[in-house]
């Protein structure tokens, strides 16, 4: 007998069939037994008159049942559940797999967030934990979609790189056969090549920092959504594309994700008519005169300013995200384009939403002797880039990109308290699937 | 004005438009001067009548013309460009980054594989290379569009983990902080973990070996397509969803990369009615009885049989690809399922096209107390896989999957000589970007 889908069985209403899925919930009321059938299509109650049947049957077992599907009495019906108004009576119990007991309740998840990621494995079957990332995959899908439809090709960057280009110390190291290489810390200087065969073209990559603190905002390794585009004729060109992914993925959620939102009990953040942009010296202004805290000299917000200007946008503009520009040309990456106006800031942008930055973005240097002078000037040696400078050489548009964090979009969307939440397998410091401290106590033990 | 791509101008005969892209050649002819423009979505030819408009433009440099569209006289036509009936008379013509001149012509590349990667920004530039990675594009989404209509979810798998399953020396090591860590040869454990939640899953991973040796076929980082299934009934139901992924990929190749195959005036393989499935035992036998080459008692296909096999298949059944099943126990993996009827055979299966190897699959253990023994059986710590094992320690269904090479699909369904070719950015023991014994020689002369 074809297995059918939990969520097709209202179809079938006096009709055998079989279904497969993972008991959800037991109850024993005395001769009968009831086992909520979970599959990836929804939940089933189904009806056991004969508990021997269901004998040693487990919650979180994996189970094939046969049966008939039967309409309930009207009083009986559940609302919640797609399938409320049937239940399946069982007439054979198929054990697949055994569950052991349970280390705690995985329905109604009250652990600790150590706990909930060194079981992983187990906890991913939670139906919110689910939703966070069936939310995740719809923002990948929106993603394309809008750069597919805008022209954009997609390609796949290498993780392992000779040399950096963001600088800094948060780098790993590789041991690559007999000399040394590196994670990437970005696929920026790739997607700048592809632009010169392409034009536009994006990437979903992993990257990496080895980022030396633990915080709820940072992990070591993360997916970074990443596009650039050729002949821009303004920076500005880039904001817009941006701003039209992000309207295309929050209106995809809620066109695709409706049961998931509903399952999180989260509403989306506030676009407004159009996300507001702003000068980042103009952001500190605002926050001295709001707050009368004086970061107006600092080359960067800080979290906190980056939590009050978000306040200030939803308050004068409704809209839950707010472009801020202008970064000074210090802080910023060697090939970043400078402001004609005022060379010491660049046309750069972060976009800010709920208070965390969730991308990054801005117009490159195309001219080969300017990257050149700049690679010089910030300290590195042009030898290393010596393959990237190729694309700029050989006549490169003015062109420009962005980055939008995959675990912080999904964060701010829903609210979550913990970047680790919206990873599957979080890496940082001190913690490779599990705690490292557990890892090392096993080691000890098999000493 | 707004630009005009180039494949949208026979839309405006007669009328003023701005267009920007690549000279793709230039020719002068006494007072005239031709530069055909290229962008993105096609090339266009330009007729520059005053010379001094064109002065100093070189081949390859970004620039933007503007000027009228005309119609070209009837004995004029190319009937090899889609733009062919017209021609851009330039008014104006802006150089947006001049290109030195070209260390080899790009337009008819007759250069060695080396150099070819030496100078991927540069040879990227290529019609032949583009069409490459805009079917690789292709095969990508393909891929996901297929497994998506089977309710496949789409995650992300970590790159770094604490220990991998495939075995073998072939590992990259990375100094995480104080410990250490390694790079993923596969997305193997996440993907089953995942099945405990979603039932189907896929992702689409890069992946490393540390291949001591160079080879057309192998690299140190690729692109992995792996999918894994819940509740199957049969292990065959694995290569059913490889075929049909198969035959879809190469249906929305033909029908979305039209161009691109002319391009590179290839036929796709011949799929047949069904693609064959043998026992590599049987493989053998077939091959020792065409070639009078006695390998049946080898535990693998070496790649000379491999090729044979599939002359076979093309003979017999008309298909270029050919399902090689049953492997020995010994040369699999740990999680791989053993054959009831022959344990020292698995249900494992690869899929051989055009003699080489594009995807390798099986049905995996899912009991635990059987996956507990074969960890320890193959000389793996439990110790080491005890977040995996947790999945199957709370009901793990039947379950399986496989995973695709990226570039070796490519490699095959192209005839491309070298699977470097088939990677934008390649890495093997000789080359990070450019040859190794380059960036030494660079590394020297800082010195």
């Amino acid at each position: 007998m074809e297995r059918v889908l939990i969520k097709e069985t209202i179809n079938y209403i006096g009709k055998k069939i079989r279904v497969c899925g993972w008991v959800n919930i037991r109850r024993d009321h005395g001769k009968i037994v009831f086992l909520d059938l979970r599959d990836r299509s929804g939940i089933i109650q189904t009806v056991v008159s004969d508990p021997e049947l269901a004998k040693g049957v487990q919650e979180e077992s994996a189970v094939e049942i046969e049966g008939e599907v039967k309409a309930r009495p009207e009083k009986m019906v559940n609302p919640d559940i797609e399938t409320g108004k049937i239940e399946l009576s069982a007439e054979s119990i198929k054990i697949l797999s055994q569950a052991e007991s349970l280390p705690f309740d995985i329905k109604d998840l009250k652990v600790t967030l150590p706990t909930l990621l060194d079981n992983r494995p187990l906890t991913l079957r939670n139906s919110q934990v689910k939703a966070i990332f069936k939310i995740e995959e719809e923002v990948l899908y929106s993603f394309r979609r809008t750069l597919k439809n805008l022209d954009f090709t997609e390609f796949h960057a290498p993780t392992i790189v000779p040399a950096n280009a963001e600088g800094g110390a948060e780098v790993f190291h590789v041991d690559y056969y007999e000399g040394d290489a590196y994670l990437a810390q970005s696929p920026q200087l790739y997607k700048q090549i592809m632009v010169g065969g392409f034009e536009r073209v994006f990437t979903i990559a992993h990257v990496y920092r080895a980022e030396p603190s633990v915080t709820t905002r940072h992990l070591s390794e993360y997916t970074s959504l990443d596009a650039e585009m050729g002949f821009i004729d303004s920076w500005t060109d880039l904001m817009d594309t941006c701003e039209a992914i992000i309207r295309n993925m929050f209106s995809d959620i809620k066109k695709n994700c409706q049961k998931e939102l509903k399952t999180l009990n989260v509403s989306l953040p506030e676009l407004g008519q159009k996300i507001p942009r702003i000068k980042m010296r103009e952001a500190q202004q605002i926050i001295f005169e709001r707050t009368e805290k004086d970061n107006r000299k600092e080359p960067d917000l800080d979290p906190e300013d980056e939590k009050e200007i978000c306040k200030f946008s939803k308050e004068k503009y409704g809209s839950d995200l707010i472009f801020v520009t202008h970064y000074p040309t210090k802080k910023r990456p060697f090939y970043t384009y400078q402001d004609p106006e005022d060379e010491s800031y660049t046309l750069s942008f972060d976009l800010i939403c709920r208070g965390l930055e969730i991308v990054t973005g801005g117009q490159r240097i195309h001219q080969y002797k300017k990257l050149l002078e700049n690679i010089k000037k910030w300290g590195n040696k042009p030898e290393d880039f010596s393959f990237y400078l190729q694309a700029f050489k050989y006549g490169m548009p003015p062109e420009g990109g962005f980055a939008f964090g995959l675990e912080r979009v999904v964060k701010q969307i829903l609210e979550l308290e913990n970047l680790r939440e919206a990873s599957a397998f979080p890496r940082d410091m001190e913690r490779i699937d599990q705690r490292l401290s557990l890892l090392r106590s096993k080691e000890t033990k098999k000493k």
